[in-house]
Formats: C-alpha cells, sequence, structure tokens
C-alpha cells in the first residue's frame, strides 16, 4: 500500500465531528490514519432540520469525507459498515459496498454517535420518523411538502386539518429548531402558492413531556423560546407525554390530536458500539484518557462515550465530540513517545446556542445569557464558519441571505426515491 | 373556489418546458388555468446528466411549480398524477397524493413528454438506468461514485476493473454529455482523493449503434465532439449496438466488455398519452393547430405529440414545446374571441447545442455551424439564463465558476435511500 505501510495504524470509526476532529490532529503525527464510515460524507448535524424544512439542499451540508482528507496523503477513506470488532487480535471486519475486508488497527477511534431511539415504542417509526440521516431528512421534507400538497386536493375538511396539523414530539433542540422552521413554512415561504387552502393556518404542535422546552438551558431560556414560539403561532404543550402514535394522529395526556404529520424529535441512543466491545449495553464508559476500561488501545469519543465531569455526564453535543477528538491524538502522541499520559481529558464549554425561525436564538454559557437578534446572528456567523469546506459557507451563507429577504426557501422538493422513470411497457407494446 | 370560476377552464397535463409555457401564454386571457404534475417541480433536463455526475444539485436545477405560478391568480396547481382522460365527458381522473378527483375542462393541454425505452428489451433496466426523472439522476450518481468507492476496497484486479469502466449506451446529446462529464469526474475531480486506485485510469466506452454521434448535427460537428471526447480519454464506439447488458456488463458487436455501470442514454418513447385518447400508440398527431384530429378542444405538444414541418417531423426539444405552448395559447384566444384560427404553427429554430466537459460546445443552426471554447461560454449563459428562478440562475452560475477554477463538484452525495437512520433495537433492549 505504498509509503507508511510501516507506521502504527489508527483506524478511526465515524466521520462525524469526533472521527474528522481526531483525524485532522493525528495528521501531525507519524501515524496511518483509516476512516471507516457508513456513508461518504460528513454531516453538519446542526443544520439537518433545515433540510427537512426544505432551506437548504443536501449538497450543502454535507462533505465528502475524502475530499475534506484529499490532502493527507496518509489519511485513506473506507465507505462501509464495521460488523465486528476483534479486540483480541486488533482487527475490524468492514462489509464494503461490493466487499468484505478485515482492517488491522494499533489504535482503535470509536466516533459512532447516536441513534434516535422510540424508548421501547418503535412501532412509532412508521408513522413518526425520526432525523438523523440526510435520508431521514429528505423524508421528513417530502412528507412536511406533500401535506400541504395533498390537503390542496382533499374535498373533507376534518382530513384536511388532519394534513395541516404538524406535531414534533420532543422539545429540545431539534424540535424547537423544527417547530420554528415548519411555521416560517406555512406562514411565510407558501402563504401564496395555494389556492384552496391557506397554509398560514396550518397548526404547528410542539409536545414535550418534561416541564419545559429545552431541559440543557437556563428556565429563563426556556421561557423565552416558548413565548417566541407562541407568537409564531405554535402550540407549546409541556409536561404532558406522547402516549400513542398511529396514522391518524397521536395522543397526548389523553387528548387525541389528528395529525397527518407527527415527526419524531424526541429521545436518542448510542449506536451499538458496547456491543462490540463486549460491555453492557449503552454508552461507554470511558477512562480520563478516553480509553476503554482494560482496552488502552480503544477509544471512544463524542456522543456514544460517557465521561463525566464535575459530576455530571458530559452532554451529546459537536463540541464536546471535537475537543475529544483531539485529545484523542494527544494520548497517542505521548503513547508512540512513550512520554506519560497528558493530563485528563476537560471540556471546555464555549457556549450553547438554539434557534428559533428568523431575527431570534439563545446563547448560554456558565452565568452568560442573553437572546434574540444578536444571538441569532452569531447563531448565523457560527453555522456558516464550522461548515467543513468553503463552498458549503458560501453556499449557506448566500442561501440566507437570499431567504431572509425574498421569504423563499431553497429546496422545495419533493422527490419519492422510489418514482423513478418507468421505462416503456413491453406488455403494451405487444 | 372563488373569484373566476365562471371563466372557460384550461386544464394543462405535464409541467414541462411545454406545459409551462402555455400556463404563461395563457395568463394573459380571460381563462382558468389548472396545471397537473406527477412531480411539484419543473425539472430543467438540459442540465439533469449535471446532477448525475454531481455537478449540480438536484434543488438547483428543479423549480416548484407552485413558485413559478404563485402570482397568476387564475392558476392553480395539482400534484397528482392522471389516470384516465374522458373526452366525451370533457373530464380527468387524477390520482392525488391521498386521493383522488374528477377534473372537468374546456380545453385540453397534453404535455407529458417522453419517459427512456429499451426497445423492448425492459430486462436491461435493471442493469442500465436511464435518465429521465430526478430520482433516476440522483440514482445514477449513487452508482457512478459508490463504484469508485467499492473498487478502492476491492482486492481483485478484475473486479477492480468491471467497477471502473463505465459504458454510455447511446450517442444522442445525453451520452456525448455524460461521457465528458465522467471523464472530468474521474480524470480531475477525484483524482487525489483515492489511495489505492487511481480513479484516472477509469475507462468511459461512448457506444453507438448508428454510424455517427449526435446524428441530429451535421457530421462535420459530430467528428469534432468524437475528437473531443477521444481526446478526453473516452473511447467512442461508433456502428455497434449493444446486444446484450447483465450485472457483469454488456456485450458490443459479439464483444463483452466488463462494466459495473452501464447506463442507458439511448431511446425514449412518448408517455401514454395515445392510450387515454383512444389513439394507436406512440405520438400524436396533431392538426396545424395543435389540436388532436376529431377533438378539437384536446391539445398535444411538445416530445409527445407528432407534428411535420419540411416534410420531417419536429425534434423533441425543449424548444419546439416552448413553441407550441404559446401556440396553443394563441389558438384557445383566438377560439374564445370566435375570431378564426391563427396560421399553422411554425417552429422557428434558434438553433442546437450539445456541450462535451468545460471549455467545448457545438453549435448548429441551418448552415451556420461552430465548435469550441466560444460556443461553450454560449451554452454555459443560455443554460444559466434559461432556468426557471433567480436564485436557481445565481445557484448554477457561481457553482459553475466555482467548478470551474477548483476542479471540484457541487454535489457529491451517495445518498441510498433506503439508508433511513434505525432506531434502537427493541430487541435487544430485551
Amino acid at each position: 500500500m505504498g509509503t507508511g505501510d510501516a507506521l502504527p495504524h489508527v483506524v478511526i470509526v465515524g466521520g462525524g465531528f469526533g472521527g474528522l476532529s481526531a483525524a485532522h490532529a493525528l495528521r501531525r503525527l507519524p501515524v496511518r490514519v483509516t476512516l471507516i464510515d457508513k456513508t461518504n460524507h460528513h454531516l453538519f448535524q446542526p443544520l439537518l432540520y433545515q433540510v427537512a424544512t426544505a432551506m437548504l439542499m443536501p449538497g450543502q451540508i454535507a462533505a465528502p469525507i475524502r475530499q475534506v482528507l484529499k490532502s493527507d496523503q496518509r489519511a485513506s477513506v473506507i465507505l462501509g459498515e464495521v460488523t465486528r470488532v476483534d479486540t483480541g487480535s486488533c482487527t475490524l471486519s468492514v462489509a464494503t459496498p461490493d466487499n468484505q475486508m478485515d482492517v488491522a488497527y494499533d489504535f482503535l477511534v470509536i466516533a459512532t454517535g447516536v441513534q434516535h431511539s422510540y424508548f421501547g415504542k418503535n412501532q412509532f417509526a412508521e408513522f413518526a420518523p425520526g432525523l438523523k440521516t440526510m435520508p431521514d431528512a429528505t423524508m421528513v421534507r417530502n412528507r412536511i411538502l406533500e401535506a400541504f400538497e395533498a390537503a390542496e386536493a382533499e374535498p373533507d375538511e376534518a382530513q384536511t386539518r388532519g394534513l395541516l396539523t404538524f406535531v414534533l414530539v420532543g422539545g429540545g433542540p431539534t424540535g424547537v429548531e423544527m417547530a420554528g422552521a415548519i411555521a416560517e413554512l406555512a406562514r411565510l415561504t407558501l402563504k401564496e402558492d395555494f389556492r384552496r387552502i391557506d397554509p398560514r393556518k396550518a397548526r404547528i404542535i410542539l409536545v414535550e413531556a418534561g416541564p419545559r422546552l429545552l431541559a440543557n438551558f437556563d428556565a429563563s431560556l426556556s421561557q423565552s423560546v416558548a413565548e417566541r414560539l407562541r407568537r409564531m403561532g405554535v402550540e407549546v404543550i409541556t409536561g404532558r407525554a406522547v402516549e400513542d402514535i398511529d396514522e391518524n394522529g397521536c395522543r397526548v395526556g389523553g387528548e387525541f390530536i389528528e395529525s397527518k404529520n407527527v415527526i419524531w424529535t424526541a429521545g436518542v441512543a448510542p449506536s451499538p458500539v458496547a456491543g462490540w466491545l463486549g460491555l453492557p449495553r449503552g454508552k461507554v464508559k470511558v477512562r480520563y484518557d478516553l480509553s476503554v476500561p482494560g482496552m488502552p488501545d480503544v477509544f471512544v469519543i463524542g456522543d456514544v462515550a460517557y465521561y463525566e465531569q464535575d459530576g455530571k455526564p458530559l452532554p451529546g453535543v459537536a463540541q464536546v465530540a471535537m475537543q475529544m477528538g483531539e485529545h484523542v491524538a494527544r494520548v497517542i502522541a505521548a503513547r508512540l513517545r512513550n512520554n506519560a499520559p497528558p493530563s485528563p481529558f476537560v471540556y471546555f464549554d464555549k457556549g450553547n446556542m438554539a434557534v428559533v425561525g428568523r431575527n431570534f436564538a439563545i446563547f448560554e454559557r456558565g452565568s452568560i445569557r442573553f437572546s434574540g437578534f444578536i444571538a441569532w446572528l452569531i447563531w448565523s456567523m457560527i453555522h456558516v464558519l464550522s461548515l467543513a469546506l468553503p463552498n458549503m459557507r458560501m453556499g449557506v451563507f448566500l442561501q440566507w441571505v437570499w431567504a431572509y429577504f425574498t421569504e423563499q426557501r431553497g429546496s422545495r422538493l419533493i422527490v419519492d426515491p422510489k418514482n423513478f422513470s418507468k421505462p416503456e411497457s413491453t406488455v403494451r407494446s405487444a
């Protein structure tokens, strides 16, 4: 395989924020790096809700992992899914598009993130899609846009109401951001597009089982987000759980809400890393150097890692994953030089944000808190600058400026993936 | 349904170049217009090959039909598929996303275009996808990009060669444009992205059964296109038919070419309009006013219409469809005023173009012919300006400028539509 075959081999599983950050930091070390991901792109998850609500195009928030790492000659990329980890022989089994291969490692960095969880009620999945991957986002976009189309063609009034009712299950950042974005889609973008229905009359309902939205933020910010959403015409329900979901809607606190558009923005669960390592199910508790206890060459970082700081587990956010990726590179550097390990991993919180439609976001860092237009400008700037490639930054920036002034959206495509063009039928030619 | 219910009702089936052009031209008349399309977007088909080769994002060449027609209060849009036409009662049956509806018309304009045809060999469809709809384009993009990924992970040399061989079946404009684009993707964009394979060594083969490429152009231009393609490393085979296609490749003139990427860029067949109207299968022969013989209120325009001029049938190109759409509006205007019908439809040919990668295109109009860089600039300009919405023009223009200087492409996403995120398994939680 050319130069570098003799160098220690670091295998990273997962091309999200943690995995890419580790790959970048390892560039400075005398190691070969192989990054394995199930998809060919690094997804900028914080803006996935904007794809789901037709603001951005998929390609604008997805960077080909190869392109991101192309200038690093010692890094290679494999598109494939890890099916097994053998920590004894230090080997991974990987299913590639057409084949299967074994990959030996000297150091293993697992950064596979989370998937969504219906808390054991997987029968909800059919009626209430979640939002984690790009296909999820385009499917949710299809459903939202198609609901307006179906309503325009629906003679029955009760059916029309169900089609124009959107329920977001879960009042975390995704639920809040989706609610604000759907409200703007209905009240601004689509307001003149239909002749029979008035999209502005769409009901948007955000349901949170806990006592308030955005439980990770201070209560005063939760309060101002709820107020902002209500002013945008979103019905905010807290303290009531979604008890059931079917094709006609959902039951919330005993009351049935008719809705053809229930979207799951609630729980997440770690990807099945623990199973690979023969550990109990759930997040993987890591040591101060982010290695797995008893497996000094295996590191787990990001959302799938469990690490306590100041007596509390670190949250599953991009910043934690990125800082962990950098820390792992420092640990590996020390090992290669036979140095003492660096001091334990400490997460430095640069602050936490959430956004509600145009012109409003909240910011919190320790006791610094503010909300409103300035926070929204900062949110926008940070998100544009955090995109992985310069053309993505330019694309998203221009898209947002254009959308801000026109109230239009970038990508209102309904594309049914099953709707390939059918070839001319041979039966009828007979 | 508010204002205008008493006005004559023109129903247009199909939101392509012909249908939209008719809708725009009818805006000036005292009529209600309803446009019915299976998709919610007007697809700019001449650039579909750029989506299939990862240059442009789907949203950049697809305009929501509602957005295009929103300012016309007398025009409404239905997302649905026509299932039946009853010319006796002047009614269409339409399947909408959630329902079924009947639509009565005073005038009917059918502009449903073509689908691709395997000339009776539909078993080819599985191995050689065609390129007509957006899902087709993203599927072909997935396949092309995934072939490079699979090759990178493939230990067997013969298999790798098959994965890196691309065969385009059919040397019309789509085949020529795809061949040029795949050559650039492999030789420029991807050249530094892989570690085991060299994407520049990909074989790209363009097969045309007839004696030369681009039969609609003058032989001298066919010649310069073939030369250009060969200089870009494309193998051009003419005068030999593709006899068979299976999962391992295709047989061309008795010789089997191993290829995992056979793409169908050959024949087209009209959509099943003739069946709706109880006419013999194929294109619908229309009268001088584009109406169907014996059905004065039913017009057929665009690729699905058969109309001879100077003893030859008009070609299936956007310009013909657009001019026919405008003509139908003139015919309807004359009918409404009880005027004599306008003079018979005459197609005015503004010229015909095709493009081969960057920096090279051909132009022909009557005896005016030229090829090269200037033709390419004109091609680029015309295509940018022809896009339906201003943001699409800006988006495609910036994308092309950026791509021209960086040799990168806009949208290298592999998105398997089946790959929704899986919720946490309930089985394993037991």
